[in-house]
């Protein structure tokens, strides 16, 4: 921390990379809450350089230095480098060389870290990471400082705020997916590519991190299963609030004997979990570890303000000199695969309506040691297709492993009687 | 910290106050999750001296040296002092000698920093509070470190687990607020004498040190209104249900221009709320800031395991070095009087059952400046007193000052047509 020679006082000088929304909501931040963050701080926190590629006129950058090459802020004059450009190649070597100098940097990059957070971890050098998970929600630091005394079971996330605006919309407005998708572009909650979004990647990388902290186990995506909200229909969301459910889409990890399990994919959420409240662009987190019980926390899930939020309290504890540095993969942290896990399931069969073919699907699931919970076949649902009157048969499974599942539906697929694919989605129960 | 003779390692040395709940819990703890607490901690923790009145002979303290006597955890052989004997005088006395010792000390104990905490908070050696409010949920580390760089606007907390546990059986099984009462006796989460919890005494406490926390004020109660739930009738959840709400118990602090409104009340919450939805003994708190928006978190207010895990959080944080402080009082702090704040408001008047009433009260509430905005009047809920047949008109009206709605319940009670005490209940808004 240098001395400002104005006022003869500490500040923690900041050299930040980007220009872009959470950029300019960190400035914001920094001008209208000085006062404070300087008393919370100890000192005042200003940005004095700023490298980007491009700059628009209107954007007021203070005294800051502008530049455009990402090296100048790993110069003396920079305390603290913030890293906002997104994107994983500048980041990471920006990130590695700030490390290597031991000059802390703090990063609301969620890819650069899945890929490469493992080299970074456990060094000495402060690694600020709060803003790389959902948003404003100080679920990081919840899981290294608040929970750090207790052995977490498991963690259910609503993780990626534009699937669960899209999953919402559908719900509440009986939008298709592909109107939910143009909606979401044109508010900006999706970008025009959706599909880092969408097909689920985006929560993956968060969740691997998530995983990491509540684990001490290493990041990774491997082994992990992925899958997005595409095959979701509004026919789905229907059904399932008719059983007493949401769907969200999720990410999931979990202990599973010596093993994680970690996956992301649609589920459904039973409708008096507080959590299958959670809508629009909001994000949630809820933990079970063995001391605490279960908490859940919810909150703004991207944005530039709430994300500079996380942003500026990594950098308050940092200026503080109380950053609490994670460590994590101390335990191996092998992934349980996806086949290998257990659920209760939401199935919709599309099957021919006549006398005896409910029992032949029954005898499917039995044989496979799969219970039927909840089951809805309405005669008024009765479609044609090329002449053929059929009918969805929905439910809920009892718990099976996912195997069993993968079997008892190929069964069901091959029979005569079932007239296309038969749609799955798993439920999220809380009490594992 | 001192060097373990036998490892060679740094250990953190507990000394622990008190060998209730909480204190089992943090035995059983330290035991049962001692490979991730030293990982997480650096460090093994270890409790060294236990001082406490008596002890059960059930209680396994491991090679903890019992004493009777406070003083003897100030002794050199001890880091860090947990104290978990609740009350005031004792606690208040080992706090401060500690603290004057430069020694760091971790308490579950709201009542002696809500009277004395402003001695404290400022001070160079580290006070860790985060049990002290809330239990398992991390709200005291999300104020000072999280939302550091915010200006928050307000909270609401549903932080008094015993009103909630009643208000919710009143709700969901029709209890009276006597049975709830007893009920929660016999599962423990009342105490024999309940009126520090259900006057809402305990729940200003709280609240006086998460507003503390909130807006950089000093800690009092001076000038919070205090109003508990025994005024609250079954009849009143089912009207608030039927008007689209709940009811609980909340502390509310709300920066309202120079000064700040604390005030302890039952009040309606939304049935689209999320927080209208915790029930049983849970705790919750949602914050309005101005960079994060809105967060909730949601979590066991009490309990020995979940206090045992905030302890816990803190003393892990110590063992890293890396406790942050928090300031408070920097801010004035001036309360806002009840009768200046402003709030929707439900009003059940028990009225004669003729012509015109109605519009008598409509006109009492038009002339000070009171509106209406959902009503319930039931002919079926027509009543008799003294041959008389009267019946409840229910409302909530627009937004009010507390002193316009006095007068107006004064005058309302003056009417010859109503027919006994006019019961008001404040509304909490979350987009104040």
């Amino acid at each position: 921390m240098a001395i400002n020679s104005e006022s003869g006082q500490n500040v923690l000088r900041i050299g930040m990379a980007g220009l872009g929304t959470v950029a300019q909501g960190l400035l914001t931040l920094l001008n209208q809450n000085a006062e404070r963050i300087t008393r919370q701080a100890g000192m005042p926190i200003e940005v004095v350089r700023i490298a980007s590629r491009s700059r628009k006129p209107e954007i007021d950058i203070g005294d800051a230095v502008f530049d455009s090459d990402l090296e100048s802020l790993l110069d003396d004059d920079v305390d603290v480098v913030v890293e906002l450009i997104g994107g994983v190649d500048s980041a990471r070597e920006l990130i590695s060389s700030a490390l290597r100098q031991g000059k802390p940097i703090v990063t609301a990059n969620k890819a650069v870290l899945a890929s490469h957070g493992n080299d970074w971890f456990n060094g000495s050098a402060v690694l600020g990471i709060e803003a790389s998970v959902a948003g404003g929600i100080p679920i990081m630091s919840t899981l290294k400082n608040g929970l750090s005394g207790n052995s977490v079971d498991w963690l259910v996330g609503i993780i990626n705020g534009t699937c669960n605006y899209i999953l919402t919309a559908m719900d509440e407005q009986g939008s298709s997916f592909t109107d939910a998708l143009a909606k979401a572009q044109e508010l900006g909650y999706a970008e025009a590519d959706p599909g880092f979004d969408v097909d689920g990647v985006d929560a993956a990388q968060k969740l691997s991190l998530l995983a990491a902290l509540a684990f001490d186990i290493p990041i990774t995506l491997d082994d992990t299963y992925i899958e997005g909200i595409s095959g979701v229909t509004v026919e789905d969301l229907r059904y399932a609030r008719e059983l007493g459910f949401r769907i969200r889409h999720v990410g999931v990890a979990r202990r599973n004997g010596e093993k994680f399990e970690t996956r992301v994919h649609p589920a459904l959420i039973s409708a008096t979990d507080l959590i299958g409240d959670v809508s629009g662009v909001a994000n949630a987190v809820i933990v079970g570890a063995n001391a605490v019980g279960l908490i859940l926390l919810v909150g703004p899930g991207a944005g530039g303000l709430p994300t500079a939020s996380a942003v500026l309290g990594d950098l308050i504890e940092i200026a503080r000199g109380t950053y609490s540095r994670m460590r994590i993969g101390q335990n191996e942290g092998a992934r349980l695969p996806i086949v290998a896990t257990e659920s209760r399931y939401y199935l919709n069969i599309p099957a021919a309506d006549r006398p005896g073919v409910f029992g032949e699907i029954g005898d499917i699931l039995r044989q496979s040691g799969i219970s039927m919970e909840g089951v809805i076949q309405k005669q008024a649902a009765v479609r044609q297709t090329d002449g053929e009157p059929w009918v969805p048969i929905v439910m809920v499974t009892g718990r099976a492993v996912e195997a069993s599942m993968d079997d008892a539906l190929d069964r069901l697929s091959s029979l005569e009687s079932v007239r296309g694919r038969v749609r799955r989605i798993r439920v999220a129960d809380f009490d594992y």
